[in-house]
């Protein structure tokens, strides 16, 4: 398997990039193309456990616009052969008082690159 | 892509399950030996960001053995082709007020399925 083909790795990092910007923006039609429509898509966001497309896309379609800027920190962007890839940030909400991360596994389909996958949590302070 | 071919299920199912008891008893060597060893593994806890398979290997031999027992609440586990799968899980840890979730990526490498990333968080209530 190989790990970080250069043109498979500039793939990635542009649609991470255009899922970032669609985020912010909350342009909920484009988080939308970018998530797998099937019903084995699953996100685990901070507060909610969404189990397939239908179940994102509806939480998306209801979410509050606002609050939604955020800081990347911290990218790590993997990928496996040509056509899986993982993509980790850390982020900072803007006024938040604790980071996040964002986890998606990514899959390359004839409609090309979809998250598949996905876990969204802050992070705990230390006990 | 073939999504759920049933002997790779098994082969997730079985691996995963190989997993849970480790991690449940603490199993230091098993869990060390199911992850992918290489830098670009990542993993992050409930309380840490963890880069490389050094870093994930020092935080388990330096982690307190006791009060990982946990219940498994949901299983999702997903397989991509022969070499690709994620693995979700809601968990229970006991005694905890808030419920966790289990979000790993495994590849098939030629010494067996190993976690290529992984994020573990709690729940946040509702706000």
């Amino acid at each position: 398997m190989d790990i970080n083909i250069p043109h498979v790795l500039q793939e990635l990092q542009s649609i991470s990039d255009q899922y970032e910007a669609a985020l912010v923006g909350n342009d909920v039609a484009v988080l939308d193309t970018l998530f797998w429509n099937s019903e084995h898509t699953l996100r685990y966001g901070v507060g909610e456990n969404l189990y397939g497309y239908a179940a994102i896309q509806a939480f998306r379609a209801a979410r509050p616009s606002t609050g939604l800027a955020r800081t990347v920190l911290r990218t790590c962007i993997t990928t496996y052969g040509h056509d899986f890839a993982t993509v980790n940030i850390e982020f900072q909400r803007t006024g938040a008082s604790r980071s996040g991360r964002q986890s998606q596994t990514w899959m390359r389909t004839p409609a090309g690159w979809k998250v598949v996958s996905a876990h969204v949590s802050l992070l705990e302070a230390a006990p």
